[in-house]
């Protein structure tokens, strides 16, 4: 299934995310998009307190987890941060800007894993009770300037599974946006934070329309 | 899709799983009967190290957690489960014996919870690559005799859902055998544990053929 809008009557708020490999800027960018268009700003995978414990067990180095649990998980995360926080937000007229969403799923593990991208598709459809993102905002940088950004800082399982595994993820997501580029925009992240987050508010605009008062904070 | 057996040539072992609702004597079966036939025994959730994190997760009281993303965390304990204990013991010619197995969470979160059984089948089929068990021992006890074999314990967040849930639950049980007599079969565990036993031993010598030495550790 692919992925689609599903902006009911009554669902006056819209949902964008901000995706790409670690070290691609989303945090930065996803905090000044949500300051500029006066959107809740949320983040996957630990945005729920069941989430808070899933992230813990996803990222420690050590952990033994199967591709397949690792999924599931992920997409457990997702659907509590939908029920808890997305959607009540989304309800409530808001605009929802999340640093990570279902993207990351089909790239980690589906591209990254190896797991099929149409069952993954699916789980997700099915966990998040069909909703995806309005806009995703696909930050794009090489792996080589991604681990120049990140050195310093302690790699998690996921960072510790190297280039290759990095540059698969890196190709996953830019299939999802050429696949669907109606849903998709793609911006070098190369760039200063600030030249990233002027373009990307430009896009904001330019695909969801004015940005009205109704649904700020 | 039906449960099935998926025994492949090289696959010398069993699995067989023990279920209904708490407090109808499964963990005790399940011992007495691995140590009768020689078989590994293990459960679910809970018997992986990330599996011991879920299972915390997943039964203290205080969590919060969407029906979806409790299917998802119970199916994410079963990926790991297969992959790390349950396949490699059967691939190794080990009969496997399991309290709680796929038809938990068709009953639990399917009946129960009142998610659709058949999304939730193949989700299971998808976390656990195919594999159902040989032969599930549904151990049936009236909730009322259930609720008094626990009185003293204290209750798990499913516990505490109440009577009406664990109604549900046990007839959850009860229609999955109804609708796979080939590969299930109900017993009265309302009796003593050592005539239960007893029946157990009877029935897995009556399905699954006589045990020779070969599958013993």
């Amino acid at each position: 299934m692919a992925p689609r809008s599903i902006v009911a009557p009554e669902r006056r708020g819209r949902l964008i995310a901000i995706e790409g490999i670690d070290g691609c800027g989303k945090s930065t960018q996803t905090a000044l998009l949500a300051e500029r268009i006066g959107a809740e700003a949320t983040f996957e995978p630990g945005a729920t307190e069941l989430g808070a414990s899933l992230r813990e067990l996803l990222l420690q180095r050590s952990a033994r987890i199967s591709a397949r649990s690792e999924a599931l998980l992920m997409i457990a995360d997702r659907a509590q941060h939908v029920e808890e926080v997305v959607r009540p937000a989304l309800e409530r007229g808001m605009w929802v800007v999340t640093d990570r969403f279902s993207a990351s799923t089909l790239a980690y593990q589906g591209t990254g894993r190896g797991l099929q991208p149409s069952v993954l598709k699916e789980l997700i459809d099915w966990a998040t009770s069909g909703l995806w993102p309005d806009l995703v905002v696909l930050l794009d940088v090489p792996t080589s300037l991604a681990r120049e950004r990140l050195r310093g800082s302690r790699a998690d399982r996921l960072e510790l599974l190297g280039d290759g595994f990095q540059e698969r993820v890196r190709r996953g997501f830019l299939a999802q946006a050429m696949n669907h580029p109606e849903s998709w925009a793609v911006v070098d992240a190369a760039r200063p934070a600030e030249v990233v987050a002027s373009e990307v508010a430009t896009i904001v605009q330019s695909r969801l329309g004015s940005l009205d008062a109704d649904h700020r904070r």
